[in-house]
Protein backbone atom coordinates (compact mmCIF):
# COMPACT_ATOMS: atom_id res chain seq x y z
CA UNK A 1 0.00 0.00 0.00
CA UNK A 2 1.57 3.03 -1.23
CA UNK A 3 1.94 6.14 2.24
CA UNK A 4 0.46 9.07 0.82
CA UNK A 5 2.49 12.51 3.29
CA UNK A 6 -0.88 15.06 3.74
CA UNK A 7 0.69 18.16 4.65
CA UNK A 8 -1.51 20.39 6.89
CA UNK A 9 -3.83 17.10 7.40
CA UNK A 10 -6.29 18.93 9.97
CA UNK A 11 -9.54 19.18 7.41
CA UNK A 12 -12.14 17.32 7.84
CA UNK A 13 -13.18 16.57 4.50
CA UNK A 14 -9.49 15.57 3.88
CA UNK A 15 -8.97 13.03 7.02
CA UNK A 16 -12.95 11.91 5.80
CA UNK A 17 -11.53 10.67 2.63
CA UNK A 18 -8.09 9.39 4.24
CA UNK A 19 -10.46 7.30 6.54
CA UNK A 20 -12.14 5.40 3.44
CA UNK A 21 -8.73 5.36 1.28
CA UNK A 22 -7.17 3.46 4.71
CA UNK A 23 -9.82 1.33 5.47
CA UNK A 24 -9.73 0.17 1.97
CA UNK A 25 -6.29 -0.27 1.95
CA UNK A 26 -5.74 2.15 -1.36
CA UNK A 27 -3.04 4.46 0.82
CA UNK A 28 -1.54 4.82 3.77
CA UNK A 29 -1.36 8.36 5.10
CA UNK A 30 1.12 10.00 6.76
CA UNK A 31 -0.55 12.92 8.49
CA UNK A 32 1.34 16.23 8.79
CA UNK A 33 -0.09 19.29 10.73
CA UNK A 34 -1.35 20.49 13.94
CA UNK A 35 -1.47 17.30 16.02
CA UNK A 36 -4.22 18.02 18.15
CA UNK A 37 -6.41 19.37 15.58
CA UNK A 38 -5.76 15.87 13.72
CA UNK A 39 -6.39 13.88 16.34
CA UNK A 40 -9.44 15.73 17.62
CA UNK A 41 -11.22 15.37 13.97
CA UNK A 42 -10.35 11.71 13.55
CA UNK A 43 -12.33 11.15 16.73
CA UNK A 44 -14.99 13.14 15.68
CA UNK A 45 -15.48 11.16 12.59
CA UNK A 46 -14.25 7.65 13.65
CA UNK A 47 -10.99 7.45 12.04
CA UNK A 48 -8.64 5.45 14.25
CA UNK A 49 -5.19 6.67 13.63
CA UNK A 50 -3.70 3.53 15.25
CA UNK A 51 -0.40 2.25 13.51
CA UNK A 52 -0.18 5.46 11.38
CA UNK A 53 2.09 8.51 11.55
CA UNK A 54 1.63 11.96 12.63
CA UNK A 55 4.12 14.70 12.96
CA UNK A 56 3.17 17.69 14.43
CA UNK A 57 3.80 20.73 12.75
CA UNK A 58 1.44 23.61 13.55
CA UNK A 59 2.67 26.16 10.39
CA UNK A 60 1.21 24.97 7.26
CA UNK A 61 4.36 26.12 5.19
CA UNK A 62 6.74 24.09 6.83
CA UNK A 63 3.89 21.09 7.04
CA UNK A 64 4.21 21.66 3.33
CA UNK A 65 7.94 21.44 3.65
CA UNK A 66 7.76 17.95 5.56
CA UNK A 67 5.39 16.42 3.47
CA UNK A 68 7.38 17.51 0.13
CA UNK A 69 10.63 16.03 1.85
CA UNK A 70 8.82 12.27 2.87
CA UNK A 71 8.19 12.46 -1.08
CA UNK A 72 11.26 13.40 -1.87
CA UNK A 73 13.20 10.79 0.35
CA UNK A 74 11.15 7.91 -1.56
CA UNK A 75 9.39 7.48 2.07
CA UNK A 76 5.73 8.51 0.79
CA UNK A 77 4.93 7.80 -2.97
CA UNK A 78 1.86 10.32 -3.26
CA UNK A 79 1.47 14.24 -2.10
CA UNK A 80 -1.52 15.28 -0.93
CA UNK A 81 -3.31 19.12 -0.05
CA UNK A 82 -4.61 19.41 3.15
CA UNK A 83 -5.98 23.00 4.96
CA UNK A 84 -3.39 25.35 3.14
CA UNK A 85 -3.33 27.27 0.17
CA UNK A 86 -2.08 25.47 -3.20
CA UNK A 87 0.11 28.30 -3.63
CA UNK A 88 1.84 27.33 -0.41
CA UNK A 89 1.90 23.64 -1.23
CA UNK A 90 3.01 24.24 -5.17
CA UNK A 91 6.06 26.53 -3.41
CA UNK A 92 7.27 23.56 -1.53
CA UNK A 93 7.05 21.56 -4.69
CA UNK A 94 9.18 23.77 -6.83
CA UNK A 95 11.21 24.79 -4.33
CA UNK A 96 15.00 24.60 -6.21
CA UNK A 97 16.67 22.85 -2.90
CA UNK A 98 14.48 20.34 -1.27
CA UNK A 99 11.35 20.21 -3.51
CA UNK A 100 10.09 17.45 -5.64
CA UNK A 101 12.43 16.86 -9.03
CA UNK A 102 10.19 17.85 -11.98
CA UNK A 103 9.99 15.94 -14.66
CA UNK A 104 8.16 18.59 -17.12
CA UNK A 105 5.79 21.01 -16.90
CA UNK A 106 3.97 20.56 -14.02
CA UNK A 107 0.00 19.91 -15.25
CA UNK A 108 -3.37 18.90 -13.91
CA UNK A 109 -4.88 15.33 -15.19
CA UNK A 110 -8.30 15.14 -14.33
CA UNK A 111 -10.71 11.23 -14.95
CA UNK A 112 -14.16 11.52 -15.58
CA UNK A 113 -16.73 8.78 -15.43
CA UNK A 114 -19.74 10.39 -17.25
CA UNK A 115 -23.28 8.61 -17.42
CA UNK A 116 -23.22 9.78 -21.51
CA UNK A 117 -19.76 8.13 -22.46
CA UNK A 118 -18.92 4.54 -22.98
CA UNK A 119 -15.64 4.85 -20.72
CA UNK A 120 -13.32 7.07 -18.63
CA UNK A 121 -12.62 10.36 -19.88
CA UNK A 122 -9.51 11.74 -19.09
CA UNK A 123 -9.36 16.04 -19.24
CA UNK A 124 -6.41 18.10 -19.60
CA UNK A 125 -5.31 20.83 -18.07
CA UNK A 126 -8.15 22.21 -16.02
CA UNK A 127 -6.54 23.92 -14.06
CA UNK A 128 -2.79 24.53 -13.36
CA UNK A 129 -1.41 25.96 -17.01
CA UNK A 130 -3.04 29.60 -18.02
CA UNK A 131 -1.75 29.75 -21.68
CA UNK A 132 0.70 26.80 -22.50
CA UNK A 133 2.75 27.12 -25.31
CA UNK A 134 3.62 24.64 -27.74
CA UNK A 135 5.98 22.57 -25.75
CA UNK A 136 4.25 23.02 -22.78
CA UNK A 137 1.41 21.27 -24.53
CA UNK A 138 3.40 18.86 -25.63
CA UNK A 139 4.44 18.23 -21.74
CA UNK A 140 1.17 18.47 -20.95
CA UNK A 141 0.23 15.43 -23.11
CA UNK A 142 3.22 13.13 -21.62
CA UNK A 143 2.13 14.23 -18.38
CA UNK A 144 -1.96 12.79 -19.22
CA UNK A 145 -0.36 9.71 -21.44
CA UNK A 146 1.85 8.59 -18.83
CA UNK A 147 -1.55 9.00 -16.09
CA UNK A 148 -3.77 6.97 -17.99
CA UNK A 149 -1.18 4.56 -18.67
CA UNK A 150 -0.82 4.16 -15.00
CA UNK A 151 -4.65 3.50 -14.84
CA UNK A 152 -3.86 0.71 -17.90
CA UNK A 153 -4.90 2.55 -20.82
CA UNK A 154 -1.64 2.23 -23.15
CA UNK A 155 -2.22 3.40 -25.65
CA UNK A 156 -4.71 6.58 -25.14
CA UNK A 157 -6.29 8.32 -28.13
CA UNK A 158 -5.69 11.99 -27.53
CA UNK A 159 -8.21 14.57 -29.33
CA UNK A 160 -6.98 18.08 -29.50
CA UNK A 161 -9.99 19.80 -28.73
CA UNK A 162 -10.41 22.90 -30.69
CA UNK A 163 -13.57 25.23 -32.03
CA UNK A 164 -13.68 23.45 -35.56
CA UNK A 165 -12.03 20.13 -37.18
CA UNK A 166 -10.04 22.68 -39.37
CA UNK A 167 -6.88 24.45 -39.39
CA UNK A 168 -7.69 27.88 -39.25
CA UNK A 169 -4.57 29.93 -38.62
CA UNK A 170 -6.15 32.90 -36.70
CA UNK A 171 -7.38 30.15 -34.04
CA UNK A 172 -4.16 28.95 -33.03
CA UNK A 173 -5.32 25.89 -30.88
CA UNK A 174 -6.09 24.55 -34.33
CA UNK A 175 -2.83 25.48 -35.54
CA UNK A 176 -0.94 23.32 -32.24
CA UNK A 177 -3.27 21.06 -32.96
CA UNK A 178 -2.03 20.05 -36.76
CA UNK A 179 1.57 20.34 -35.00
CA UNK A 180 1.14 17.69 -32.34
CA UNK A 181 -0.58 15.23 -34.57
CA UNK A 182 1.91 15.19 -36.68
CA UNK A 183 4.87 14.67 -34.26
CA UNK A 184 2.46 12.09 -33.24
CA UNK A 185 2.66 10.45 -36.10
CA UNK A 186 6.23 10.78 -36.88
CA UNK A 187 6.98 9.36 -33.27
CA UNK A 188 8.20 12.67 -31.83
CA UNK A 189 5.20 12.65 -29.01
CA UNK A 190 4.99 8.63 -28.30
CA UNK A 191 2.79 6.25 -26.67
CA UNK A 192 -0.49 7.77 -27.51
CA UNK A 193 -2.91 8.30 -30.71
CA UNK A 194 -2.89 11.83 -31.61
CA UNK A 195 -5.80 13.70 -33.40
CA UNK A 196 -6.79 17.18 -34.01
CA UNK A 197 -7.80 19.77 -34.29
CA UNK A 198 -11.05 17.99 -33.60
CA UNK A 199 -14.46 20.03 -32.35
CA UNK A 200 -15.41 18.64 -29.04
CA UNK A 201 -18.31 16.63 -30.60
CA UNK A 202 -16.05 15.13 -33.09
CA UNK A 203 -14.23 13.76 -30.53
CA UNK A 204 -16.31 12.03 -28.69
CA UNK A 205 -19.26 11.12 -30.80
CA UNK A 206 -18.57 8.91 -33.13
CA UNK A 207 -21.98 10.32 -35.28
CA UNK A 208 -20.93 13.60 -35.19
CA UNK A 209 -17.61 12.46 -36.41
CA UNK A 210 -18.82 10.72 -39.43
CA UNK A 211 -21.30 13.79 -40.36
CA UNK A 212 -18.33 15.62 -41.00
CA UNK A 213 -16.46 12.36 -42.59
CA UNK A 214 -14.14 12.34 -40.16
CA UNK A 215 -12.85 8.49 -39.82
CA UNK A 216 -9.93 7.53 -37.78
CA UNK A 217 -9.28 5.87 -34.58
CA UNK A 218 -9.12 8.78 -32.24
CA UNK A 219 -12.64 10.84 -33.62
CA UNK A 220 -15.34 9.68 -31.56
CA UNK A 221 -13.40 7.66 -29.03
CA UNK A 222 -11.24 9.82 -27.28
CA UNK A 223 -9.35 8.55 -24.03
CA UNK A 224 -8.19 11.86 -22.98
CA UNK A 225 -9.67 15.24 -24.38
CA UNK A 226 -6.86 17.98 -24.36
CA UNK A 227 -7.82 21.79 -24.33
CA UNK A 228 -6.48 24.78 -25.68
CA UNK A 229 -6.30 26.55 -22.39
CA UNK A 230 -7.07 27.05 -18.80
CA UNK A 231 -10.23 29.44 -20.08
CA UNK A 232 -11.37 26.23 -21.98
CA UNK A 233 -10.02 23.35 -19.48
CA UNK A 234 -11.45 24.92 -16.76
CA UNK A 235 -14.97 25.39 -18.30
CA UNK A 236 -14.99 22.30 -19.46
CA UNK A 237 -14.16 19.91 -16.41
CA UNK A 238 -16.73 22.03 -14.06
CA UNK A 239 -19.36 21.36 -17.02
CA UNK A 240 -19.00 17.57 -16.81
CA UNK A 241 -18.65 17.85 -12.74
CA UNK A 242 -21.26 20.14 -12.51
CA UNK A 243 -23.89 19.86 -15.40
CA UNK A 244 -22.77 16.48 -16.99
CA UNK A 245 -23.19 14.38 -13.74
CA UNK A 246 -19.87 12.71 -13.89
CA UNK A 247 -17.68 11.71 -10.98
CA UNK A 248 -14.25 12.35 -10.68
CA UNK A 249 -10.54 12.12 -10.34
CA UNK A 250 -8.00 14.65 -10.50
CA UNK A 251 -3.84 14.50 -9.49
CA UNK A 252 -0.84 17.17 -10.71
CA UNK A 253 1.70 15.60 -12.92
CA UNK A 254 4.65 16.25 -14.17
CA UNK A 255 6.74 15.81 -10.77
CA UNK A 256 8.52 12.56 -9.49
CA UNK A 257 5.27 12.02 -7.45
CA UNK A 258 1.62 12.69 -7.90
CA UNK A 259 0.31 15.13 -6.00
CA UNK A 260 -3.09 15.29 -4.54
CA UNK A 261 -4.79 19.08 -4.39
CA UNK A 262 -8.51 18.74 -4.91
CA UNK A 263 -10.30 21.84 -3.89
CA UNK A 264 -12.49 22.59 -0.62
CA UNK A 265 -15.62 22.42 -2.83
CA UNK A 266 -14.59 19.10 -4.32
CA UNK A 267 -16.94 15.76 -3.01
CA UNK A 268 -15.45 12.99 -0.80
CA UNK A 269 -15.97 10.95 -3.08
CA UNK A 270 -14.35 13.48 -5.23
CA UNK A 271 -10.90 13.22 -2.95
CA UNK A 272 -10.84 9.56 -2.72
CA UNK A 273 -10.85 8.53 -6.27
CA UNK A 274 -7.57 11.26 -6.70
CA UNK A 275 -6.14 9.09 -3.84
CA UNK A 276 -6.98 6.18 -5.61
CA UNK A 277 -5.88 7.52 -9.04
CA UNK A 278 -2.79 8.48 -7.64
CA UNK A 279 -2.46 5.07 -5.82
CA UNK A 280 -2.98 3.46 -9.24
CA UNK A 281 -0.36 5.49 -11.25
CA UNK A 282 2.73 4.73 -9.03
CA UNK A 283 1.98 0.92 -8.65
CA UNK A 284 1.57 0.46 -12.05
CA UNK A 285 4.75 2.27 -12.36
CA UNK A 286 6.85 0.46 -9.89
CA UNK A 287 5.70 -2.61 -11.55
CA UNK A 288 7.86 -1.81 -14.95
CA UNK B 1 -47.13 34.41 -37.63
CA UNK B 2 -43.58 36.00 -38.36
CA UNK B 3 -42.22 34.89 -42.34
CA UNK B 4 -38.75 32.43 -41.97
CA UNK B 5 -36.68 33.78 -45.44
CA UNK B 6 -34.68 30.12 -46.49
CA UNK B 7 -31.48 30.26 -48.25
CA UNK B 8 -30.60 27.28 -50.46
CA UNK B 9 -33.84 25.92 -48.86
CA UNK B 10 -33.23 22.39 -50.98
CA UNK B 11 -32.43 20.37 -47.96
CA UNK B 12 -34.19 17.58 -46.17
CA UNK B 13 -33.48 18.21 -42.49
CA UNK B 14 -34.05 21.86 -43.07
CA UNK B 15 -37.39 21.74 -44.41
CA UNK B 16 -38.65 19.10 -41.91
CA UNK B 17 -37.87 21.35 -39.42
CA UNK B 18 -39.71 24.32 -41.33
CA UNK B 19 -42.73 21.94 -41.96
CA UNK B 20 -43.01 21.18 -38.37
CA UNK B 21 -42.71 25.24 -37.55
CA UNK B 22 -45.27 25.39 -40.32
CA UNK B 23 -48.03 23.06 -38.77
CA UNK B 24 -47.33 24.92 -35.30
CA UNK B 25 -47.89 28.11 -36.92
CA UNK B 26 -44.26 29.37 -35.09
CA UNK B 27 -43.29 30.65 -38.26
CA UNK B 28 -44.11 30.71 -42.13
CA UNK B 29 -41.49 29.12 -44.61
CA UNK B 30 -40.55 31.32 -48.16
CA UNK B 31 -38.48 28.71 -49.74
CA UNK B 32 -35.98 30.24 -51.81
CA UNK B 33 -33.32 28.32 -53.69
CA UNK B 34 -33.64 24.84 -56.34
CA UNK B 35 -37.19 24.89 -56.72
CA UNK B 36 -37.01 21.24 -58.46
CA UNK B 37 -35.02 20.09 -55.87
CA UNK B 38 -37.47 22.32 -52.87
CA UNK B 39 -40.63 20.29 -54.43
CA UNK B 40 -39.35 16.95 -54.50
CA UNK B 41 -37.63 16.64 -50.83
CA UNK B 42 -41.44 18.42 -49.49
CA UNK B 43 -42.86 15.52 -51.54
CA UNK B 44 -41.21 12.52 -49.51
CA UNK B 45 -41.63 13.98 -46.56
CA UNK B 46 -45.37 15.20 -46.99
CA UNK B 47 -44.68 18.60 -46.13
CA UNK B 48 -47.47 20.76 -48.43
CA UNK B 49 -46.02 23.67 -49.91
CA UNK B 50 -49.56 25.16 -51.06
CA UNK B 51 -49.70 28.66 -49.96
CA UNK B 52 -46.44 29.04 -49.64
CA UNK B 53 -44.10 30.94 -50.87
CA UNK B 54 -41.32 29.01 -53.56
CA UNK B 55 -38.33 31.46 -55.39
CA UNK B 56 -36.72 29.76 -57.97
CA UNK B 57 -32.94 30.61 -57.71
CA UNK B 58 -30.78 27.81 -58.39
CA UNK B 59 -27.49 29.17 -57.49
CA UNK B 60 -26.83 29.14 -53.72
CA UNK B 61 -25.26 32.73 -53.43
CA UNK B 62 -28.07 34.54 -55.15
CA UNK B 63 -30.36 32.29 -53.04
CA UNK B 64 -28.59 33.64 -49.82
CA UNK B 65 -28.81 37.16 -51.60
CA UNK B 66 -32.71 37.50 -52.48
CA UNK B 67 -33.27 35.87 -48.89
CA UNK B 68 -31.15 38.50 -46.80
CA UNK B 69 -33.58 41.36 -49.23
CA UNK B 70 -36.77 39.92 -48.18
CA UNK B 71 -35.29 40.65 -44.66
CA UNK B 72 -34.13 43.95 -45.19
CA UNK B 73 -36.89 45.04 -47.04
CA UNK B 74 -39.47 43.55 -43.80
CA UNK B 75 -41.08 41.28 -45.71
CA UNK B 76 -39.18 38.46 -43.64
CA UNK B 77 -38.46 38.79 -39.92
CA UNK B 78 -35.96 35.99 -39.84
CA UNK B 79 -33.28 34.66 -42.10
CA UNK B 80 -32.41 31.12 -42.20
CA UNK B 81 -29.35 29.14 -43.91
CA UNK B 82 -30.13 25.70 -46.13
CA UNK B 83 -27.87 24.30 -48.13
CA UNK B 84 -25.24 26.48 -48.55
CA UNK B 85 -21.88 27.53 -46.28
CA UNK B 86 -22.29 29.51 -43.38
CA UNK B 87 -19.46 32.17 -45.09
CA UNK B 88 -21.65 32.64 -47.85
CA UNK B 89 -24.88 33.01 -46.64
CA UNK B 90 -22.81 35.68 -44.06
CA UNK B 91 -20.96 37.49 -47.19
CA UNK B 92 -24.55 38.04 -48.27
CA UNK B 93 -25.38 39.45 -44.76
CA UNK B 94 -22.66 41.93 -44.12
CA UNK B 95 -23.33 43.46 -47.73
CA UNK B 96 -22.63 46.68 -47.30
CA UNK B 97 -24.88 47.48 -50.09
CA UNK B 98 -27.97 45.04 -49.54
CA UNK B 99 -26.85 43.41 -46.49
CA UNK B 100 -28.70 43.43 -43.59
CA UNK B 101 -28.55 46.77 -41.15
CA UNK B 102 -25.58 45.75 -38.47
CA UNK B 103 -26.40 47.00 -34.73
CA UNK B 104 -23.21 45.35 -33.09
CA UNK B 105 -20.89 42.66 -33.52
CA UNK B 106 -22.45 39.89 -34.61
CA UNK B 107 -22.44 37.38 -31.67
CA UNK B 108 -23.86 33.23 -31.68
CA UNK B 109 -26.56 32.90 -28.56
CA UNK B 110 -27.53 29.66 -27.70
CA UNK B 111 -30.35 28.54 -25.21
CA UNK B 112 -30.35 25.23 -23.59
CA UNK B 113 -32.96 23.56 -21.10
CA UNK B 114 -30.43 20.98 -19.30
CA UNK B 115 -31.86 18.19 -16.89
CA UNK B 116 -29.45 19.36 -14.20
CA UNK B 117 -30.35 22.90 -14.19
CA UNK B 118 -33.39 24.48 -12.79
CA UNK B 119 -34.25 26.91 -15.67
CA UNK B 120 -33.20 27.88 -18.70
CA UNK B 121 -29.50 28.94 -19.70
CA UNK B 122 -27.97 30.92 -22.49
CA UNK B 123 -24.72 30.67 -23.90
CA UNK B 124 -22.79 33.12 -25.37
CA UNK B 125 -21.11 33.23 -27.71
CA UNK B 126 -20.33 29.33 -28.87
CA UNK B 127 -19.46 30.30 -32.55
CA UNK B 128 -18.69 33.59 -34.20
CA UNK B 129 -15.91 35.79 -32.21
CA UNK B 130 -12.46 34.06 -31.98
CA UNK B 131 -10.79 36.51 -29.85
CA UNK B 132 -13.14 39.41 -28.83
CA UNK B 133 -11.70 42.27 -27.16
CA UNK B 134 -13.54 44.11 -24.32
CA UNK B 135 -15.79 46.63 -26.86
CA UNK B 136 -16.77 43.65 -28.32
CA UNK B 137 -17.74 41.26 -25.28
CA UNK B 138 -19.92 44.38 -24.08
CA UNK B 139 -21.89 44.33 -27.84
CA UNK B 140 -21.65 40.22 -26.93
CA UNK B 141 -23.56 40.38 -23.76
CA UNK B 142 -26.00 43.36 -25.19
CA UNK B 143 -27.25 40.99 -27.99
CA UNK B 144 -27.68 38.48 -25.36
CA UNK B 145 -29.55 40.14 -23.03
CA UNK B 146 -31.29 41.60 -25.93
CA UNK B 147 -32.59 37.51 -26.63
CA UNK B 148 -33.22 36.45 -23.56
CA UNK B 149 -35.47 39.89 -23.09
CA UNK B 150 -37.44 38.39 -26.45
CA UNK B 151 -37.52 34.95 -24.46
CA UNK B 152 -39.26 37.00 -21.39
CA UNK B 153 -36.13 37.07 -19.35
CA UNK B 154 -36.55 41.17 -18.59
CA UNK B 155 -33.37 41.75 -16.30
CA UNK B 156 -31.18 38.46 -17.28
CA UNK B 157 -28.23 37.32 -14.22
CA UNK B 158 -25.23 37.21 -16.56
CA UNK B 159 -22.31 35.43 -15.53
CA UNK B 160 -18.83 36.30 -17.26
CA UNK B 161 -17.31 33.15 -16.58
CA UNK B 162 -13.69 32.24 -15.99
CA UNK B 163 -11.40 29.91 -14.52
CA UNK B 164 -11.34 31.18 -11.42
CA UNK B 165 -13.39 33.69 -8.98
CA UNK B 166 -10.47 36.25 -8.61
CA UNK B 167 -8.98 39.18 -10.45
CA UNK B 168 -5.79 37.64 -11.66
CA UNK B 169 -4.12 40.14 -14.24
CA UNK B 170 -2.29 36.96 -16.22
CA UNK B 171 -5.83 35.79 -17.02
CA UNK B 172 -7.21 38.46 -19.26
CA UNK B 173 -10.93 36.74 -18.93
CA UNK B 174 -10.96 37.87 -15.38
CA UNK B 175 -9.88 41.43 -15.87
CA UNK B 176 -12.31 41.76 -19.09
CA UNK B 177 -15.23 39.94 -16.16
CA UNK B 178 -14.05 42.83 -13.23
CA UNK B 179 -14.49 45.64 -15.88
CA UNK B 180 -17.94 44.75 -17.38
CA UNK B 181 -19.18 43.80 -13.90
CA UNK B 182 -18.05 47.40 -12.76
CA UNK B 183 -19.49 48.73 -16.09
CA UNK B 184 -23.16 47.36 -15.08
CA UNK B 185 -22.84 48.46 -11.83
CA UNK B 186 -22.66 52.73 -13.40
CA UNK B 187 -25.45 51.69 -15.55
CA UNK B 188 -23.27 51.10 -18.79
CA UNK B 189 -24.04 47.73 -19.51
CA UNK B 190 -28.21 48.03 -19.09
CA UNK B 191 -31.12 45.84 -18.75
CA UNK B 192 -29.03 43.10 -16.90
CA UNK B 193 -27.23 42.15 -13.83
CA UNK B 194 -23.73 41.18 -14.34
CA UNK B 195 -21.26 39.58 -12.12
CA UNK B 196 -17.48 37.98 -12.32
CA UNK B 197 -15.41 36.73 -12.55
CA UNK B 198 -17.23 33.35 -11.87
CA UNK B 199 -15.97 29.97 -12.35
CA UNK B 200 -18.54 27.96 -13.83
CA UNK B 201 -19.38 25.61 -10.52
CA UNK B 202 -19.83 29.09 -9.01
CA UNK B 203 -22.07 30.81 -11.58
CA UNK B 204 -24.65 27.77 -11.52
CA UNK B 205 -24.43 26.19 -7.87
CA UNK B 206 -25.58 28.02 -5.44
CA UNK B 207 -23.84 25.42 -2.76
CA UNK B 208 -20.56 26.18 -4.97
CA UNK B 209 -20.79 30.01 -4.39
CA UNK B 210 -21.57 29.61 -0.68
CA UNK B 211 -18.59 27.31 0.26
CA UNK B 212 -16.10 30.37 -1.90
CA UNK B 213 -17.62 33.02 0.33
CA UNK B 214 -19.68 34.52 -2.88
CA UNK B 215 -23.16 35.49 -2.09
CA UNK B 216 -24.70 37.99 -4.99
CA UNK B 217 -27.60 37.50 -7.31
CA UNK B 218 -25.42 36.37 -9.83
CA UNK B 219 -23.65 33.60 -8.38
CA UNK B 220 -25.17 30.23 -8.65
CA UNK B 221 -28.67 31.49 -10.77
CA UNK B 222 -27.44 32.64 -13.84
CA UNK B 223 -29.72 32.89 -16.70
CA UNK B 224 -26.57 33.82 -19.44
CA UNK B 225 -22.84 32.28 -18.87
CA UNK B 226 -20.78 34.50 -20.88
CA UNK B 227 -17.76 32.67 -22.27
CA UNK B 228 -13.97 34.22 -23.10
CA UNK B 229 -13.56 33.38 -26.02
CA UNK B 230 -14.31 30.70 -28.74
CA UNK B 231 -12.18 28.15 -27.80
CA UNK B 232 -14.78 28.11 -24.18
CA UNK B 233 -17.47 28.83 -25.39
CA UNK B 234 -17.56 26.08 -28.25
CA UNK B 235 -16.45 23.32 -25.11
CA UNK B 236 -18.95 24.27 -23.35
CA UNK B 237 -21.68 24.64 -25.83
CA UNK B 238 -21.03 21.01 -27.55
CA UNK B 239 -20.22 19.62 -23.87
CA UNK B 240 -23.32 20.44 -22.78
CA UNK B 241 -25.05 19.14 -25.68
CA UNK B 242 -23.64 16.38 -26.01
CA UNK B 243 -22.72 14.86 -22.78
CA UNK B 244 -25.01 17.43 -20.60
CA UNK B 245 -28.02 15.86 -22.22
CA UNK B 246 -29.41 18.99 -23.08
CA UNK B 247 -31.87 20.83 -25.79
CA UNK B 248 -31.08 23.92 -27.56
CA UNK B 249 -31.67 26.30 -29.63
CA UNK B 250 -29.21 29.19 -31.28
CA UNK B 251 -29.42 31.80 -33.42
CA UNK B 252 -26.88 35.11 -34.50
CA UNK B 253 -27.75 38.12 -32.95
CA UNK B 254 -26.43 41.84 -33.28
CA UNK B 255 -28.37 42.31 -37.38
CA UNK B 256 -31.53 43.80 -37.68
CA UNK B 257 -32.99 40.11 -37.73
CA UNK B 258 -32.64 36.96 -35.63
CA UNK B 259 -30.25 34.82 -38.27
CA UNK B 260 -30.92 31.09 -37.79
CA UNK B 261 -27.39 29.07 -38.78
CA UNK B 262 -27.90 25.72 -37.82
CA UNK B 263 -25.39 23.01 -38.68
CA UNK B 264 -25.81 19.85 -40.15
CA UNK B 265 -24.92 17.77 -37.06
CA UNK B 266 -27.45 19.83 -35.57
CA UNK B 267 -30.59 17.47 -34.44
CA UNK B 268 -33.75 18.22 -36.40
CA UNK B 269 -35.40 19.70 -33.09
CA UNK B 270 -32.32 21.51 -32.49
CA UNK B 271 -33.89 23.48 -35.67
CA UNK B 272 -37.53 24.32 -34.81
CA UNK B 273 -36.27 25.23 -31.25
CA UNK B 274 -34.31 27.91 -33.01
CA UNK B 275 -36.59 28.73 -35.50
CA UNK B 276 -39.00 29.02 -32.32
CA UNK B 277 -36.45 31.14 -30.18
CA UNK B 278 -36.24 34.00 -33.12
CA UNK B 279 -39.56 33.74 -33.58
CA UNK B 280 -40.33 34.41 -30.13
CA UNK B 281 -37.67 37.83 -30.02
CA UNK B 282 -39.33 38.92 -33.23
CA UNK B 283 -42.33 38.90 -32.15
CA UNK B 284 -41.85 40.04 -28.32
CA UNK B 285 -39.46 43.56 -30.20
CA UNK B 286 -42.84 44.05 -32.10
CA UNK B 287 -45.00 44.13 -29.32
CA UNK B 288 -42.53 46.92 -27.81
Amino acid sequence: VPKVAVAAAEDKHVLLALKSAWIKKIAMPVLIGNKDAIEEIADSINFDLDGLEVINEKSPEKSCKIAVEWVSNKNAGILMKGLVSTAALLRAVLNKENGLKRKTTLSHFALFEIPTYHKLLGITDAAMNIAPDLNEKISIINNAVGAARGVGINSPKVAIVCPVEVVNPKIESTVHASIMTTMNRRGQIKNCMIDGPLALDIAISKKAALHKGIENEVAGDADILMTPDLNSGNILYKSLAFLGGGKSAAIITGSSAPIVLTSRSDTEETKLYSIALAASIISNNNNK
